[in-house]
């Protein structure tokens, strides 16, 4: 099997939007109106589902993907905690009929209520509700307030409640920031990158698993920039104490594939090796256009892991075993399937 | 020759860490006395650089050190423009002393006064006061509010002064940051990476260098994550309808080699080439600690670069030729040494 790990539901009907425009509108005080969310009809899914991630699966060869909404488009820094509970509820319930569609195609991790407020029980019960929907994952945004890290540290305490629940629901978070609130930090080229490698960085200051040793944390885009610079990051680990990144961390943090070239995915495997890694595309898509130099998609991303020379056991993992042994539910989902 | 980009005189006399601590002090309204600075001996000096910077240059095998003020010490966030000029001037003042000392083995590159009040003229009258003491460079700090990006992106006419002034007096910048304000991104191990990585990420959505064809910019610690992400920025230089990176930015932008483990050095090669790399070590020390994995420091760097398959032409440009090109004023300080 090829499980992709990471793929947001990034091609939502116009309905969506135009619901969260007026939700925006609302949450900055231009309407006064509690905006309702339409009625989407089961074909409108369908069409965009099967013309683009099926589509996609079927040309470029994988059988599940790890689906979630629009990372960009949680926006944790608009509106209240009101606002935010009503649009991961929405967000979420669109993923949730898109895998009672599409249940061999897609499994589904959820976007967190979070806010501003900086209060996670909004977070707990939509996590909550949404595994007894079937979900395997969420994605945790460490820095909700766009760029400014306004939240603390992962390791902090001030996260631990939410931690505590997913350990109790057996699910693992990928850490996944949304939209970037500065003109400084690009979304996908800036942001994105720098609040992996920020975590990163902040899990070696902290112990997060010698306080929650089975909790298990995807770091996407294959980690930031943390393989490039393997070697600054274990001497910080020495100058500050720590023990060593595979003590310390490897047992519970992940990285995936979303490197979108074949020097890129080189490094990340020649570093870290086959048993930290899932692989993932981020479809659709972070980065949409044909890479001249090969003439596929920069993030046709399996191209990149078959021309690596994995042995059998190696391929398994990354594109099947590690997912099922990261999202246990995934893993139960998929035996009650039969696969 | 072996010429090292980015050295920082991380080694001064506790009488200069005292001062600071005054100064800061007084930024702070801790106290009303503006601090005075106290004489330092030479031989003060001498010691501080013989036995470390000068140690290292004859041990590792390089020739010359391109040295700067210590740049988590810039601090550009503290206090005013008044005391962000004192501060710099007696920065830069000590890097002048050393370089007249030992002028075979070092040249000067200078803090720039800038300040979260965002007037670049001091910057402009103390680039113009250090090249007259004869340095031949700056670093400039992109992020002056140590993480919060306060000031515009690099493309921005607001830095056009500054870009002109560097122009008309043939330095070029390197981009650094200093310290950073926030608990969640750590100085040396996320803050520096996220800001090499962001400002590459502006540079794609600006023009710049068609604003300043003759400007040169190096991006310190092997360019943060643009390397180890080269498809990632190929494929948004193409979403955004931008030039591809060789044409747009690399007659231009420069990485150093601070990246401190041989699958990160392989990988900058492999993807940039050596006619954008200078060779940098950011003695000492971003990561003092020797790497048990091989024995020697992590910031050794010569060696990773010893262990490529460099021709004669390659290994020249990134020990040698690209620094001369990037700093005219250090070729000519060098020629006129007879070197």
């Amino acid at each position: 099997m090829i499980i992709d790990c990471h793929g947001h539901y990034t091609t939502e009907p116009p309905e969506h939007h135009a619901f969260r425009k007026r939700q925006v509108e609302f949450a900055e005080g231009k309407s006064e109106a509690w905006p309702l969310y339409p009625e989407i009809d089961d074909s409108v899914l369908r069409a965009t589902i099967e013309q683009n991630q099926l589509r996609l699966q079927r040309e470029r060869g994988s059988d599940l993907t790890i689906l979630s909404p629009r990372a960009s488009g949680m926006g944790h820094h608009v509106g209240d905690a009101d606002i935010n509970a009503d649009w991961s509820r929405i967000s979420n319930d669109l993923i949730a009929r898109i895998v009672d569609m599409y249940p061999a195609n897609f499994a589904g991790v959820c976007q967190l209520p979070q806010s501003l407020s900086g209060d996670l029980k909004p977070a707990l019960a939509e996590l909550e509700r949404c595994v007894d929907l079937g979900f395997v994952g969420c994605n945790l945004n460490p820095d909700p307030s766009g760029g400014f890290w306004s939240a603390p540290p992962i390791h902090d305490p001030y996260w631990y409640p939410l931690f505590e629940k997913m350990v109790e629901l057996q699910v693992p978070a990928m850490i996944h920031v949304s939209s970037s609130c500065s003109a400084c930090l690009h979304t996908t080229g800036a942001h994105y990158i720098n609040a992996d490698t920020a975590v990163f960085m902040q899990l070696i200051q902290g112990d997060l698993f010698g306080a929650f040793p089975d909790l298990k944390l995807i770091i996407p885009h294959g980690g930031g920039a943390a393989p490039y610079h393997w070697g600054r990051y274990r001497g910080l680990a020495m100058m500050l104490e720590r023990p060593s990144l595979g003590e310390h961390l490897m047992r519970n943090v992940f990285f995936d594939t979303c490197v979108y070239h074949q020097a890129g995915i080189d490094t990340l495997f020649r570093v870290v090796g086959p048993d930290n890694i899932l692989f993932g595309s981020e479809l659709l898509g972070a980065v949409k256009a044909l890479d001249p130099e090969t003439g596929f998609s920069f993030d046709d991303t399996r191209r990149y892991i078959d021309a690596l020379s994995l042995d059998g056991a190696g391929r398994h993992a990354v594109f099947e075993g590690n997912a099922r042994k990261v999202y246990p539910r995934l893993d139960a989902r998929l035996k009650a399937q039969g696969r």
